[in-house]
């Protein structure tokens, strides 16, 4: 992987020892929201485009994407998913076959009404997600009992015209994704998918971007516009505000009725299929970056990180004869280091602290520093990038501790974040104290009615809203946390959210 | 990889031994037009969009196209091309500001007029091509020769509101491909690299696709909108018509210029920047069906087919026992071709002659039958889809047997298509020569002075397009083919075009 040199401005900054260019001067902690762009941006990792919403994705970014890309494709061609690809324009008729679907997407619809100078007889729409024009072909597929299952997926990226303030990744106009629409003969075969799915979600969350996640049931309020029911996996923000992670709907026999997707059974009958929908997107990136970014940048876990070792030769001046030795050394470090993503940065215009610093910033988990003295003692010294700790290792056993050390970043920044989840969640019995836990940036947990009714109290009196009810329910006992009298049936989250 | 199975009305054709809704029923040397669409439709690659133009890539065709996007993601990451994503959506101003480019998009272009209800207050295009929206990006990320090359692709599809009768893959008003945008400090490193990447497509095309191509550099007419050359692979399709296979573009710096690109030399000089431009698109999938298809359906290169071996169980419903046991060494060899891409057609409700024909039809490269006597003796029966012939293996050699013919397969497909191609290039001395050259379905090769005229003056009398100018010229003597008086520079190829 080659990376981008450092544009000559940033280099001017760097000689007059000014790092501000480079470096972030908003502090995680107290300034999220001036944090967070900052770091996507000085980390290469996104540019802004010229229409608001719809970000460059540079390749320091898409290599993470691929990444994930790769895995989630794996599994679900293990599940027997295959990929396709539908059209990215949709005639506005079909978009408004299923009421509730369309009633959901219409506002954000971005519509294409001509070609050159000659006017659409009818609008078309950009995917805002491919319900409406996959199952139009579904239902030409689909005949018999032996059609189904029927699993498709698509990678492509969609349009929903949203969000006054766009924020790059967590929430933006255009994003990739995944789409995945499939159809059963049975309504438990369904059920059983949405819950397969999103556990190799929840994977891609914890194994790949060490971000432990939240998994249950949305309510019917926040539930997919089609959908019988969503399921999802809920992240808190470090500036307290929870996101929705990914979800997988039970479509049920909603779409199946409206486009006319039926399969004659074992017995000869005609049914409705049963039918899933589920996605995952790029932001996904924008929610790791902001767990486990710092003041110096970006920190990237290691089996998603497009650099995972940085070597940085020290080199002196005045020493040429030991400068070609250390090089050399670095070069074969490298190539030891095969199976790793690794970088050496040779660039002779800039001062080891500065590559540092920008290496820092880009959030490689490791870097490997070989200085004269090293070169004397046949050591090197290894940095962690989450921890700052300095160890120094024989230069014959790096790759087994570079090995080890990523392993162990990558664990430490999973139990980080799980540690930080864990501390966000507060019980809260009354309305009251749910206010207060949410104003707090924490998430409320509360045990529920399951009435819309209470729901709503919550978003009018303190503007949370709720994430979902976690497929693991504590004994539930007693009233509704909200004072209606009703019993409580669930234990629910609440948190401010994005 | 799992295959669908046939949907329940054709199940009811074969009951009535009525082959004709499963099979082709166009013959592809006397109606090409008829045949071609029949195939793709029957083999499952694509379907009809409600979108005239727009069509859907079904599983047996995606997945051919990601074993090319694979091969060609790995060559360009090899050479040092990175991947990234940009928007979508074009702001009107920028898709205008270089005007060769402009001029040669403008009509094909889908605009984005509204969100909503909501008008925009300028016209956004649909991405034809994203040469505008990258270069915007690209100043600002270019100050240096040490920024440079910068090497960027996306995979993604494009609209083009062209073609009035669309034909899938081949004439198409969405599709899918990948553009590489590319930036050099100098004219000689951005020349080298258009033929690099050619030859990156012109093995996709004949060591994956089995298809040969003509390498050279299309005219100065036929070039791309703001380039200043083209390179091109050009194929000839079984129905006497070229096809241009893909391109690579020196853009020169008509963009840079129009879109300040510029860098300081090692000098401290400000330069303008070289630039690049180049694509692969899904057009690739229809040629190669329309090379290597026949009577029968789809041919596919063993490379490229999502199933290689289909194993067809030869069972009688007065035998359980022998049945037992040929399933049993059916779902073994299986196992044992497990580096293959496999399938064992173990459906209940169809005829062997039934899977045979449609296996056939799906263009698998080899069909393993056994039957009863096979299993008597051990043996199994190998037949190839590309010449029909049968032969004998022993159960312990089928591994290596199927190895070499699926080697044997893809060689043959290549050297037919090869053989045809040759026979079809005809020297032509004049106008008129050239004119029953093109007439007969033939490439004609002339001599050529290289003006605009003359090679206008074809297109005028014979309907013929100039396809390119070999990179591998003969010995250029004598006058132009046209009778225009002038000396002759070049070879180059005309024939009726897609």
């Amino acid at each position: 992987m080659v990376v981008r040199k450092i544009p000559e401005e940033k280099a001017a900054g760097e000689k007059s020892n000014n790092k501000s260019e480079l470096g972030i001067t908003a502090r995680k902690e107290f300034d999220f929201s001036e944090w967070y762009p900052q770091v996507i941006q000085k980390a290469e990792m996104i540019e802004y485009g010229p229409v608001s919403g719809c970000m460059i994705i540079r390749p320091y970014a898409y290599s993470v994407w691929e990444v994930v890309q790769s895995f989630l494709d794996t599994q679900f061609k293990k599940s027997g998913v295959q990929n396709a690809y539908f059209p990215l324009l949709i005639p506005e008729s079909l978009l408004r076959k299923e009421q509730e679907h369309v009633k959901g997407f219409s506002p954000e619809v971005a519509w294409v009404t001509e070609h050159g100078d000659t006017k659409f007889e009818e609008r078309l729409a950009i995917r805002p997600t491919s319900e409406t024009i996959m199952y139009d072909s579904y239902k030409k597929w689909i005949r018999s009992y032996r059609d189904l299952p029927l699993r498709l997926n698509q990678w492509c990226s969609v349009v929903r015209w949203e969000f006054k303030h766009p924020v790059p990744f967590l929430r933006t106009r255009e994003f990739l994704w995944q789409e995945g629409h499939t159809v059963f003969a049975t309504k438990e075969e369904a059920m059983k998918e949405t819950f397969e799915i999103l556990d190799i979600y929840a994977r891609a969350y914890e194994e790949l971007y060490a971000v432990p996640v939240l998994k249950g049931r949305k309510t019917d309020t926040e539930k997919f516009a089609g959908a019988v029911y969503s399921n999802s996996l809920e992240i808190l923000m470090p500036n307290g505000r929870a996101i929705q992670g990914c979800t997988t709907h039970l479509l049920g026999q909603n779409f199946s009725k409206a486009f006319d997707i039926t399969f004659l059974d074992k017995e000869g009958k005609k049914q409705y299929a049963w039918q899933n929908s589920w996605g995952f997107t790029t932001r996904s990136i924008g929610i790791m970056v902001a767990i486990h970014g710092d003041d110096k940048g970006l920190v990237l876990p290691p089996r998603i990180a497009p650099i995972q070792v940085v070597i940085v030769p020290i080199l002196f001046s005045n020493k040429p004869t030991i400068n070609e030795k250390i090089l050399e050394l670095a070069r074969d470090m490298k190539k030891e280091l095969k199976t790793i993503r690794v970088e050496l940065d040779e660039r002779e215009e800039y001062s080891p602290g500065f590559k540092f610093n920008y290496w820092e910033l880009k959030g490689v988990p490791l870097r490997i520093e070989i200085g004269p003295k090293d070169l004397e003692k046949s050591h090197v010294v290894i940095v962690r990038r989450d921890t700052g700790v300095k160890e120094s290792a024989p230069v014959s056993e790096v790759t087994i501790r570079v090995i080890k050390l990523l392993a162990d970043v990558q664990d430490n920044l999973y139990n980080k974040a799980k540690k930080f989840l864990n501390d966000s969640i507060v019980k809260a019995g009354s309305l009251s104290e749910l206010k207060s836990v949410v104003d707090d940036g924490k998430i409320a947990s509360v045990h529920w009615c399951e009435s819309n009714e209470c729901e709503a109290k919550v978003k009018d009196e303190t503007g949370a809203k709720s994430l979902n009810i976690p497929f693991k329910q504590p004994d539930i006992k007693g009233n509704c946390f909200c004072g209606c009298g009703r019993k409580a049936e669930k234990m629910i989250y609440f948190a401010k959210s994005y």
